[in-house]
Order: structure tokens, then sequence, then C-alpha cells
């Protein structure tokens, strides 16, 4: 079917080695460099047009190194030594033998000691959301959220020799497996059927009697890549000489256009029922005597008729409704999502001063030094191209904001993002910000009716760590 | 405006004296007789045409008798003597006096003695739900059930010579004032805009400066009626020397086109994902960066080019949703909700006995008596038309029913109203029970495998009280 | 042992007939009398003394009419048929069969013809709360509540010739077995042990080779009394050659001392910590390392004097505590509990026109007639001695009143009984309302301060049921 | 009165200067240490007899660095930095300026610029649970969690010169205030009232009004200590020319006899009454007649015989009650207490790899090294006095431990912390543990029934950190 696709010929684009220190103007930028560093320096337009959400991507990269420094299980021993991981929370303990899944997780803190025991016994060591312990893994993530639009997580799986810890299944995100230490072997099958194409929903366990041949049988090398969309049935097990630790970076789950209409379309219909008098008029007197399952196969011409005007009548109305979608409120609801699962902004030395995470004032022999202020030339940007969006909810403009999120997913805010009331007049100066994006402009260029109003604004964004200062603001100085 | 309209001529039907004692085999029938009835015999259809949702009709009859079984006060008087009846839950009492709107319910039980207490000193008294202890009201408002397909209510308003109850307001439903005792000015005016036409919720109390001149400003006499749509301000005050009581039934709360697309929407939103892989697709990597409020009235020549296509994406998924509309479960989940909020059936007594309300078996002489069977024989029909409902639901065949209702709403099955599992071999026999009523059938008739399925589909029918018998089932003999 | 008792010699009243029309002034009093009408003349004291929470009694009475006016099996005919009668919530259907005891409860409306079935395939039929529909049984349950200072219910049982519908088990409850009608063999056993005695939890179902020989064995015949204490175990089947028919009245269900001290003693607690600075001391710094399971078997001496010191300080403190005991407020809350409980009052005729139920103003010939005035020469008092009780609480003086509870247990005031707030100053009227009952006194004898309070307290207590005049109130005259 | 006292003549011991490296083999030791420590090297015992919960102690030391390693504001600025501190939640910005307390948190995360800003403008920071980010702060207060047999918690307070940051008031904990820079002037009250004594809840905000002249007024300056007990009324403002900063250490909240009794009592009633029949017979029929509010200044001679009755009934039932008081597991359920509010224990690396934290397993070159068991001859002890407690509950016996608690109060275990089930025949192992400590014994000496026991018990308990071996597990080698 057309569902089976031969290899395509991939392109490798001449890399200009950037030098190391490279500092991205813009946090675009520097998502689709982490991006393209990824999948291999495969190139990006071609990957998104043949691969993405199409076909499995294999890059055999022979540079056991590439991945070195994301993660390794040295590091998850000290970050199982140093944090509080709890089993079940944070650590899986699995087993699949003889088309069996098994977990074996205890209760409680998972010590180091007691997760290797259980390695020891030849069970595999799944961690999830290692970016909330691991800076590289955060860095790629949050880096990676700027160039998807969407949040992006992880999970690290380590294997023994010789073993498999998970039945083969097909998940609801868009895989990269990038493989860290040792090899395993891996079974990649395309949808089975169109319903499977693009999964919304992770499939259960299945067996090797649901599977035919896969469409691919790899062995996977520290260094090598490995991409599947959603909807692909996977397994994988360690080869009898080596274990195998791989980490996998997933995106765009629930990010898709059905997500989207599921916001989009009952706004619609309120909408709609405001302005068009047609969708408040009450129904026919009689239509629950021929509409309904009972009569859906009548061969009585009355009804047929009826039935006939019902359908029409529902469906002039969905051509008035699909005018009403409002489209850009539906996406600043799906960008505030956004806002609530991103993680944090990770940010350098050199930014830290520039914001107010580690700006402004200190304390310093017995009180307060570098009582800083504000001048109309500082100048400013927002820190990140997603780090907060502007929204209209309830009759208020709100700019949400993922600065203060915690690492541990919808850890401090389990409901909502936090956000700031922005009072009307000061709404032209955020949309400016947003526009202008990734330039620095002069506090006094804000489009703002006064000099205090764009002082206050600019203190409100630099106080939530929205925005990022050109240079570090010092007592007396300019910004 | 084309709001304003001129009064038409209303043409009444000759009328053929019914016999008293008519049964209609068809509850749709009598529903029809209810309502016309109601409607001081103008003609229904023209009804429906000129003025149901589009006009207010006064209809003057000079016959104070007409309604005059319907409620009295001194009806009310042995109502509140006899039951239970509560302040805020079932009675309010009320004043407008210059402008101003106030309750004044005591807590607890409404005593007789208290209500009149009240009404003594000027207060209106708002009897709710008069269905739950009247008869004649219970039996209009059962009745017109099956004429609208959606569940009748009604309020009684008593107000003492010279004053008023409530303030000028609009509300959600279908009014039909019958005059019962005394007289009542009333002040009717046509929707002040487009948005109040047919209005899904009702307004606040609105003052004097709200409104122009009235379109309708009428006495109405006992026997008078008048209908006014929802989204029609209206007041109305007792004249200085009689007092006024008028039953106000209503109906329609809740059951347009919008509340029918609230259930069908998001349904079709759910089979387009499943049936077509582009709902699943993901989303434009970058669109919060030109979809959004901050967007919307960007210059930026290509932004405008990409915001274009993702409105098109949207419109080509719309086109595709509107063919999946389920018009026909939405439907029975309307139909579903009727059962729900239905009010229970009012049987004579020559049903009651051809049902299991006082059919079957009898407790006489220190023992069971009149132990009957159903038998092939027996000559079975549903006991109304909307008594019960056919629906697919999490994977049963389910068949919702309202005979075990309360008289109070949702009094007894808050959440959901209770059904009966209809086994697949059975479904059948149900379909055909509710596609050929109102005619009767012999349960030999039905079209099911084997005579056990046919008699055990009819005694669970039986035992619910959803079918009625030709003849009252005696013992030894047929039904 | 001490369990086992002879039966003793029932002392029979000289009975003076009372004229059939007596009305009881006293609410205890009529109490008193349906009482010792219920125990068939046994002298009341007697019973107290000898029986009550002891031992058993069985009355043969030879009059098989004795109970007749309380329920027959075709009033229970009648009751299904006039009111939503519920399986499960009213009626159970159950068996007993070769040691398994089984429920048969469809669900949903309980009608006549289907518990006849049920009932002519074997099983019992147990009606729950027949106070809610039956009259008589009200009357007798309202009744005693009077003579027990406890809530009263009581359970009907119907079982068909030669079955037994439940298994051996004893109950929480005083139980009053009432024999209606037909015949039924019982058997009761004495506790098995000192734990069983005056039980407040029932008992699981039990088996035969639980038991020893039963302590009484005897058939029950209509008119027949049988009481026995909780914790007593029993069993009771029908005879083969006829049907049986038994009411059950029970009181006493969490009416304990140890009930009363759940009230009192945290109470106590909350006072001494307030009044003695003792409770409010610190724990001895190291009680940690001596008290508790491990230590407590303990023979290192020093930590044997530790904890005998810290024994006897809590000692100490528990001496403080006994004297704190609030005894009049639990009491209070007890009677609270009551009122909560209590089945609401029922009048006769000449009773309702004296109190709000039926007396004051009426609705006759388009008004409000009969507008009456209470006076200082209106003679009132107390409805009924446990109508109402007056409590301290949260800062305000309370008087709970159960005149609008439903004959349905909580359905009105699931949480908590009403209640009207009386202000400090009216206070000393309600005390002395209480204290004269059942003697009438004139409203111009209350001790309150001016006439107004007088007859504010005295509206205030007839707006609710709560009092009742010597005469009618009739406008113009004397009440 | 008597609550106002002499000062005391100190005594101060002879301080054995201890060797700076001493290693505590008990906890106990070590909190007696930790304690002695804060108060200055009072006399422990004298300050217990003369000063503990009975009057304040102020120290003056004339060293400044005395406290200094507790912490600094430097080091407050660091863990703003470093940490993901919120407003409210961890810091709260306040003052009291001319008799008005005001807070003034802004939401969400603390970052040190925004404290400072606030700071500077002269407002006081209030640090709550520093324990949870300072590691010598969670030190003490872990450490005296030994010594108190209680919770220990800690606030810090900042305060800029001149300024005032609290209204007076008095607390509900044993406070130590330890000043760490600049200075402060106190002034405290002893308890206006025997009902101030110990007060088990916190006042409100005071004013000048309610207080007479300090028992107490003085200035602390860095290293001085002020010590007072709960209930005593106290107030503090920096001076005009230096900030304070100071930590209160406090504990014994809700540690008294009273919230020992609220165990013991309750559960004292249950075993009464399963005990003793008379706690389960019925009260008296008519005590409602004669106990409660109405009645209890009667001056009728029967009703005062009842009443007496009753009291006298209700004292008899009280002393059998005293008898039944479970001393033993109230301790249990108050020891579980500690357990659950208690700080994890902090380790040295030396205690670290002698047990779980540290030891065991490891992951080294591509596999799992040091892969330990647990021998006959391994020497184990508890890990600290009150890591754990043994507590019958729900017919289990359960080990509660507090190792796995966060340093933020609460924060992974809510409702109840977490235990191992102990098996019936492994629990004289846990108490010969318990009972032996500090000693460490072999693991063979368990006076458990076979090795296999032994050794089942011992890694249970280490693989939750609650036993320490006596040396290093190292693989092949005893421990």
């Amino acid at each position: 079917s057309g569902l089976k696709r031969k290899r395509k010929l991939l392109r490798f684009p001449t890399r200009k080695k950037k030098p190391t220190h490279t500092k991205y103007e813009d946090s675009r930028e520097k998502a689709s460099h982490i991006f393209s560093w990824m999948i291999s320096n495969v190139d990006v337009k071609q990957f998104m047009d043949e691969y993405w959400e199409k076909d499995f991507l294999h890059v055999k990269r022979n540079n056991s190194q590439y991945y070195k420094k994301v993660l390794s299980t040295v590091e998850i021993d000290r970050i199982l030594r140093k944090n509080y991981i709890m089993f079940t929370k944070n650590i899986d303990i699995t087993t699949y033998i003889n088309g069996v899944r098994k977990t074996h997780n205890p209760e409680g803190r998972a010590y180091a000691s007691t997760v290797w025991d259980l390695y020891s016994t030849g069970a595999s060591v799944r961690f999830l959301n290692p970016q909330t312990y691991s800076n590289p893994v955060w860095k790629i993530c949050e880096g990676l959220q700027d160039a998807f639009g969407c949040f992006v997580g992880a999970n690290v799986y380590l294997t023994p020799p010789g073993t498999q810890g998970f039945a083969p299944h097909y998940d609801d995100i868009e895989a990269f497996v990038l493989q860290l230490e040792g090899k395993k072997r891996w079974r990649v099958y395309r949808p089975r059927s169109q319903a499977e194409e693009c999964a919304l929903v992770s499939s259960p366990n299945l067996s090797e009697e649901d599977l035919e041949e896969p469409d691919l049988d790899v062995v996977l090398e520290a260094g090598d890549l490995l991409y599947f969309p959603r909807g692909f049935i996977h397994q994988a097990n360690a080869l009898p000489d080596v274990h195998s630790l791989h980490i996998t970076v997933s995106s765009f789950q629930n990010n898709s256009w059905a997500n989207f209409l599921e916001q989009a379309v009952p706004a619609a219909l309120k909408i709609a029922t405001s302005e068009n008098p047609e969708f408040r008029r009450g129904l026919p007197l009689d239509y629950l005597s021929y509409m309904g399952l009972v009569h859906s196969d009548n061969n009585d011409i009355q009804k047929m008729d009826l039935r006939k005007l019902f359908r029409e009548k529902a469906r002039f109305l969905m051509d008035f409704l699909a005018d009403m979608l409002p489209l850009d409120s539906a996406a600043d609801q799906m960008g505030k999502k956004l806002i609530h699962d991103a993680l944090p902004p990770i940010l350098s030395h050199d930014e830290r001063v520039r914001t107010i995470y580690n700006g402004g004032e200190h304390w310093e022999d017995n009180d307060v030094v570098n009582r800083v202020e504000i001048t109309p030339d500082t100048k400013i940007r927002f820190l990140k191209a997603n780090i907060a969006r502007l929204i209209m909810e309830e009759d208020e403009i709100r700019l949400y904001f993922s600065t203060e999120n915690s690492r541990e997913y919808h850890e401090l805010f389990p409901e909502e993002p936090p956000y700031l009331v922005i009072e009307s007049h000061l709404a032209p100066g955020v949309e400016q910000l947003i526009l202008s994006y990734p330039r620095f402009m002069s506090v006094s260029k804000l489009a703002l009716e006064d000099l205090t109003s764009k002082i206050e604004l600019t203190a409100m964004l630099w106080e939530k760590g929205i925005v990022i200062t050109k240079k570090p603001l010092i007592s007396g100085f300019d910004g």
C-alpha cells in the first residue's frame, strides 16, 4: 500500500562549523540549530517534507561521542544519589520476557543501590522526565520548544545486555531516539491501517501475532539517531554483549488540528448562536418522531422528506458556523497551553545578569547595593520567542508567561499558568515587543502615551523575568 | 423595523364538539387537542406559522369559566394545607414597588396562614411547579410534552389588587398566560434588537428607562389567553379593584438548534478525527508566530499568506466535519433529555388496569390473586408516544423511559433517567413497537426469533410500565 | 450463667377502661399509654425493671384482632399502588434457604404486581419505614418517641408459608415484634458473651453452627407480642400452612451512655484545656523513649519509674476532666439529635385548627379571611413535650424544632434540623413554656419585659407550629 | 502576681571543649549538645527547671561570631538566586507602622532583586522554613528534634534599620531567638492571665493599649540569645543605625498533654465501651426532661434527685474510662506524628557510605559494581533514635519512618508518613534494634527464628535507610 515507501537519499548540508560560543539572538534560531544537531544535520526542510509524521529515519553516524554530553549512566547514578527520585513517579523498573510485560516498581524513594540491584537481575530502567534533573537534557527540550511550538519531553531507557524491557506498541508522540551508550536492535513497523496514522492515543501492549515483518530492522550504536512518527509500532532489545542507554525526545502530543478544533469549534458555536437568530430558533415540534436511530433507515416517504429538510437546515447552520471559527483566539488558547506545559527558560550567565534572575539589587556588606532604575534609554526585548502570550480572556487582556514554571511538569501551577493583567493602555507596548522580537528597543520607543506608562510596563515585565536588557542594569548607568 | 408587525386576523376553526369521553388512541393527538384548547381554538397551524417564536397573541374570550378547572386560589389554599410546601423551593413572595423588586421569603415550610398573611400585606405569591401538586396542571403539562417534544412546566402567580410583583424582564421560554381569576394589565414589548430574538438566556430585571412604548397594552380577564415568545419583555400589574390569578405554561427552554448542535458538533469532531487522518496531522511548526490576537491585523505579506493557508486548511476540515454530523444520535440524546425532564404519565382508571400501575397480581384474602401471564395473543403498544427512547450508548442498546419519573423535576434521578439494557436480539421488537405506535400488536407478531424472546421483551416492558395491553390481563384469559 | 434467667410472673394491671375519646394533655402521658398498649398492658414499670435491655418477653394474647388496625397486607397492596415505592430504598425481597441468605431486589419502582409476583415464588418482603406511608404506624412511632426520648422506627415483614427470609443475627435496637397476620415460629438466644450484651452494632448473618439451643422457641399468632433486647440473636420462619405478617417497632439505636459520652468527653477536654494550664503544659521531652508499645513490657527500672510518673500525671488530668463533663450541654446535643431524627407530629383535627397547620388565615370568596391576632389573653403551650429543644451553640441561643421534619428520615434536613435564633431577651419566655408544659399559659404571663416581646415570641413559635392555642384563633376573638 | 518573677542567677557549666570532630554515637546525645550550644551553654537541666514553659531568658554573650555559621543575609541572597522561592509560601514582606500591621507580598516567585527592592522601602522580610534551603539550619532543627521529641522549625527575620515588621502578639510555640546580624530591641511581657499561660493558639495582633510595661526590655546584639515560652507577648524593632537579622527556632507546637489526651481519651472510650456493658446500656427513658440547659438551675426536688443520679452514673463511667487510657498506643500515635512532621536525617559523608544513601551498588565503567550482601556478621543499628516508630494499627505491625521525608514540611506525604508492614515473626527483631540503640549488633544476634528472617529484616530496613552499618558494605567483605 501507499504506506510502504522506499528509503530516500538523504541530503546532508555542508556544515559551516559554528564558533563554539555563538549566541543566538533569536531563540527560534537557537531552537532550529538544536533540532538540526539532533537530527544529525540532515537538512531540516528535507526532514520536514519527507519524514515528519510520514516515515521513520535512521541515521548511522559512526561517531559514538556525538550525543555524549547529553546523559550517561554514570550521570544517572549521580542524579539518584543527589536528588530525591521516586519509583513510579520518576523511575519504572520493567521486564518483557516471553511476551509478558511486567512492572517491578518498589514503593518510595529510588536509592541508587536499589536501582542497580534491580538492574542486575535483568530489569530495564526507565527514567521519566530526566529534564527535571539533567541540565543538558533540560537545555535540549527547552530549546526545541521554540522549534516545535509545542511541549518537548524525554524519557531515558537503560537496558541490561540480552534483555528487552517493553512490549511492541505505538505512541502518541513524534519520537527521536538518541543512542547514548552500547547498542540496541530496533524493529519499526509502519501503521497497519489509516486509522493508526498519526495516532492521537497510544496503543496497548501488542504481541508478536499482531505484527507482520518489520519495515525497519536495525542495530543502533552510540551516536546513531532513529526517528519515527506517532502510530508507528516499535520494539527494541539490547544485544547479548552490551547494555543499551538511549534517550527518547518526544513532542507533538495533543498538538493536532483536531486538538485545535476542539478549542475553536465550541467557541464558534457560541459566537454563531449569539450572532445569528437561526441558531436560537426552536427545533421542529415533532422532529423526535422522525430523527433518531430507530428512524434512520425508515422508508416512509413523508419521514424521508422531513429528514431531508432537517439535514439541510443543519448543513446551512454548519456553513455559517464554519465562517465563525475564531482562529486567532483558538491559537492563543493553544499558545496558553504551551505556556502552561513549557519548561522554564535556561539562561547563560550572561543572560542571567541582564534579567531579574541575577540582575538588579544585591545584598553586600550589610546593605542593599546596585539599586537600579529602568530609564528611557534602557534597551529591552522578550527573553525568548514563546516566553509569554497575550490573550483576551474574561474581558481582560492577560499576558501568560512561563518564566516561573518548574522543571517538573505542572508542579507549581497544576491548573493554569500565571499571568499579568495588562491594562488596555499598556497593551500596545506588549504587542510591539512581541512583534519586534528578537530586536532590542529602547523603553522610550514603546508606543505608549507617556513615559510613566513605558517605565511601568517595562518594570512589570522585568519583575517577572519576561524581558532581558541589552546590557546589565547598573546603578546610575544605562541598561 | 421588521420586528414591528401588524395584528393578524385570526382564523377560528369551526369546532366539532367532541364527545366528552373521547379517548385518544395516540398521545400526540391528545397533546394536539390540549394545545388547541389552551390557545383557545385558534387554528394550530396558523398559530405556528404566524405567532410561534415570532409574535405575541392575545385572545379575549369573554368566558370567565374557560380555564376554571385548571386551578383556583381556593385550591391553592387546600394544597398548602395538605402538602409540605416550602418557601423558596415552591413559593416565592415578591414585591415590585417604585421600581424596586424584592423577595420576602421566610425560611422553611409555607403554611397557608403565613402565605395569606404575607399576601394581605400586598406581596405577590409565585407558586412554582404547581404540576407537582395539582392534577389538572399535571395533566396539561404532561399532555403538551407530546405536542412540543420538550419539557413543559408552569408557574402560578397570585397578585393582590393594585400591586405588581415583578420587574419588567424577558424569559428564555415560550410563555402561555392563562388568566384564571380576576384581572391583570399586561404590557408586552417586542425584542429591542436581533440579539434578543428567541433569547436563550433570561434578562435581568429591567427598569422603565430601558423600555419604550409597549407593543401591547391590554387587560386580561378570567378566561383570556396571552402568548408571547422568549425574548419579549413583559410586565403585569393587578388592577386596583380585584386580585389576579394566572398560570404561565412554559416550554422550549434549551430546545433550540444551538442546543442540538452542542450535542452534534463535538460528536462530529470525534468522528471526523477518527475517520480522517488530516484531523490528526500536527499543526504547522510555527503557527503560533502568525496566528493569534497580536498577529490578527498584521500587514506583513508573508504572515498574511501563512494566515490564509491556515484559514483554508481549517475551512477544508470544517467542510468534512459538516458531513460527519451524527444527526440521528444527537436527536436521540435530545430525546433522552426529554425522557429525563419529562413529567410521568397520568393514567385514567381504564389505563391503569391495563398496565402494571394497577393491573396484574393483587393481594386478597391472605393470598396473591390474579396471577396473570402474557400470552402470544396479548395485544400491546407503547403507553405514550414519547414514553421511552431507544439509544445506542457505550456499546449498549438502551431504552430510556420516563414512567418512573417523579412529578417533581429530576427528584428521583438527578443525573440520568433510568434505562433498560436491550440485548441486540430483542432490539428489533422494540423498534417495531415504536414504529407501529399507536397501533396495538399481538405479542406473537413481534419480529423476534422465538416465542420466548417475544414474551421476555413484553414482560420487561410491562414491568416498567412502558406498554399497555389492549384488555386488562386476567388470570387464565387473553390480555 | 447469669445470662440465663427464669421466666417471671407477669403482673397485669387492673385496667381502668379509658373512655375512647380521652385527649391526653401531655404527650408523654399519651406516649406512655401507647407503650402500655403495645406491650399488652404488662405493667410498664415491671417491664422496665425486669425485661428492658435484660431479657425477652413473650405475651400470648389469644386475641387476633388486638393489633389489627396497625397494618395489613391489604393495606400494603394499597400503599404500593398509591405511592412511589422503590426497591432497596423501601422494599427488600429476600430468601434464606439452606443456610444461604440472598437479596433479590429488582431496580426501580416496586409495583404491587411485581412484589406479589416475587412473593409468589417464595421470597420474603421487608417493607422499610412503613411510618412514611401508613398513618397508624406513624402514630405509634411518633407517640413512642416521647416515651423513649429517642427515635422510634419500624419495619414490616411478610413471609410466605413455609419459608424463612433472614439468617439468624442480632440487631443494635430494642425490638418489639407485633404479630399482625398468620403465624411465625421464633427462636431467640440470649447473648453468648458479655461482649454481645446491649450490642451497639448489629451482627453479620450467622449460621446454625454459631448457635446453641434457643432460650425461647415459640409460635407467635396474630395479636401476640415478642420483645427482645439488642444483642439477642433471633430467627423466625413461617409455618407451612399460613403466611406471616409482623411489624417490628424499634428504638434505642445509638442511645447509650457511650453515645452520650462521645458528646460529653471531647467537650470536657476542650473545657479542661481552657480552664487548667496543666493540660496545656508540654509533654516530657523524652517520653517517646519510654512510652509506647515497644516499651510497655520493659523491666528497666528507670523506665518503669518514668512510666509510673507519666501514668500518674495522666490520671491526675483525667480526674480533673471528669469534673468538667458538660452534662447539660451534652444532653442538649442528644436532644438536638432527637429533634433531627424525629417523626413530625401527627395532629388531630381539633389540634390542627388550634395551630398553624390549619388555623389562622384562609382564602375564601376571592379574599383572605380570618385575619387573626395573638392577644395578651391568648393561652398557649408547646405542642408536644419534645417538639423543640433550646440549645446554646456558637454563641447563639437556638430553638431546634421537629415540626417541619418529613415522615421520611432526614429527607428535608439531611445535615441539621432547622432552628429559630432566640434573642437573649426572649429566652426566658421559651424556658418558661418548656418548664410549664403541659399547662397552658396566657401570653401576658410570659416573663418578658414588655407586651411586644411576648407577642413577638408567641408569633414566632406559632408560625413554626411549635405552640398550640387553647382555643382556635378567631378573628376578633380571644384564642 | 505570681507571674512576675525575679531574674535568676544562671549557672554556666564548666565547658569541656569537645574536639571538633566528635562523632556522637547517639543522636540524642548530639541533640542535647546542639540544645546546649543554642542556649549558650546555660546548664540544660537548670534551663528546663527554671525557664522552660515558665519564663524568658536573655543571654548576652558579647561574641558576635557565636551564631555566625547559622545563616547570613548574604547567604539569603544566594538562596534567593539559586532556588525557586515564592512569596507567601516562603517569604513574607511586612510592615508595622503607627500601630498598623500590613503584608505586601507580590504574587509568584521572589527574585532577589525584588526582595531587596521591597526591603529598601523599609519593609521587613520574613523567610519561612529556611531549613528547606539552608544546610546549617536544617542541621540544627533536625538535631533538636531528638532533644524535644517534637518537630522543630524556624523562621528568619530581616528588619531594615529603624523599623518594626510585626505587631505585638504571642505565639503557640517555644521560641529561641538567635541574633545573627545587627541589633534589635525586644520587649517581652509575661502572660496577662492564667488563660494565656502555655497558650495552644497564637494571639491576634495586639495594640499598645492591650499592653502594660514590658517585663523585659533589652537590645539583642549578634551572638545573643533570647528565649520565651508560648503565651508570652513580644515585639521587636530594629535600631535606627543598623539592620537586624535573627532566626527564631521554634518547637512544642501542639505537643501538650491536651494534645496527648485528644489521642488517648476517644480511644479509651472505645475500649471502655467494648469492655464494659454499662457503657452500652441505654440512657434513662426521660433524661431529656431533666438534663439540659433549661433544667440546669431548676430547684424542683425530684428533678434535682434525678440529676444527681445521672451525674453519679456519668462519674462512675469516667472512673472506669480513666483506667482504660491506652497510654502506650497514644504515645505511639504522637510518635507517628513526629515521624510525619520530622525533617529527614542529615548525614555526614562517613554515614552516607554506611547506609543506602551512598553505600551499596554503584555504576562504573558500563556496569554495576560493589554488589554487596548483608551477612550474619554485619553490624547494624538504627540510624537515629527517632528515625522510625513501631506501631500496632489496623491489625498490622507497622514501622513508620522519616528517612524519605522532604525538607519541605509534609511535601511528599501530605496525609500520612510511609511505613513498612512488619510481619509478626520479624517484629521482635525491630523491638530489639529499637531498645538496643545506640549500640551496634550483629545481624546474627537478632532474636529471630532463622538466618533468612534476620537477613530479610536487615535488608528491608537497609533499603529504606533506617539502619546504618558499622563499616561500609563492601562486596566480598564483612559490613
